[in-house]
């Protein structure tokens, strides 16, 4: 009913929301750097703070980074990432505000925003996190199952994977196709009224 | 020629992704509870840990609230809060856990992860603001334009709008159809290997 509202076609509402679900198990189907390029042309879009894009990301594809990760991951996401076919560390960089005189040329003292760490490091948690949100939803348009997670060893996984000292991690997301049993039933969702308040 | 890469069809790909853009100028025409409910209805499956949906959203439609909100805006954004027919408050609740039993059967003692304040808060934060990039995207799923905004003054909001002291202040999103001049050129995007690297 609520659909007659919506600009968006009934089929895009159930890829990216209505039918989306968190996968808890992939296929051995392979996922390619075009395809993971197709989805960063599509949400790499997403609105941030001074168009600042502080999100980073590490595709772990090879078996000995992937070991790696699974070492650094709460019990309960091992064997996902183990089997997943690819899975992306989602990570921001603390100095994004060096870019910010070529991504925001209207004001070009942006950058002087950010002469205080944690400032910086306030807005790429924001705006990466945004931006994760996205990805999450381009993993999805390219009719692939995400399986984001938030259970790891942060520190672990920075000293890892970035080695500069500047990033912070933020989430891991395993991607593929979903294999035999990947979803758990759809959890509730909270109701409009307990989410939303007008004055 | 990426789009053979996704299964999302390419209108649905400009409505939500490519051609959708920051508005900072809105028409006059109202933005009803009921489109607010249908992005609602989409948007509410976005994946959070343990199912926790942090988010919380005041509604900004009075004469009276709209000044306030104005008023702890920055500078930059006061006109577009003042002339939008509708402003959003996204927040998150740092007590979610409370809900988590409902939220989270599987689990009984998930609430127990939370007992400490500074754990709810990151946690909420992160979560609170993947359902804000979700939420975006729903606005422009209603076909509507949405003006997120990061600059004012958080304290205050959260004193002025949330009294209980228990929610956080994450971005501000005007809401609306696109007035005269809208919108500002397109910003830049970091290229694909600015972002991406594989291990």
């Amino acid at each position: 009913m609520t659909n007659d509202l919506l600009a968006l076609d009934s089929a895009a509402q159930d890829l990216l929301f209505r039918e989306a679900h968190t996968a808890h198990a992939f296929s051995d189907e392979p996922v390619s750097d075009e395809q993971i390029q197709a989805i960063y042309d599509l949400v790499k879009y997403a609105p941030t703070s001074l168009n600042q894009q502080p999100l980073r990301v590490v595709l772990v594809r090879s078996e000995e980074a992937r070991e790696r990760l699974v070492g650094l991951m709460s019990d309960g996401n091992k064997a996902k990432v183990a089997g997943a076919p690819l899975t992306a560390i989602l990570a921001v960089d603390n100095e994004f505000h060096e870019h910010l005189p070529r991504l925001f040329p209207a004001y070009p003292n942006a950058k002087d925003f950010f002469t205080e760490r944690p400032a910086r490091e306030g807005s790429a948690r924001l705006n990466g996190t945004l931006q994760a949100g996205y990805f999450f939803l381009g993993i999805r348009a390219a009719g692939l199952a995400a399986g984001p997670m938030t259970g790891f060893d942060g520190d672990g996984i920075t000293k890892e994977f970035f080695t500069d000292g500047n990033h912070s991690v933020l989430a891991v997301v395993a991607i593929g196709k979903p294999g035999e049993q990947a979803f758990f039933p759809r959890g509730e969702r909270l109701a409009f009224d307990e989410v939303f308040t007008t004055v």
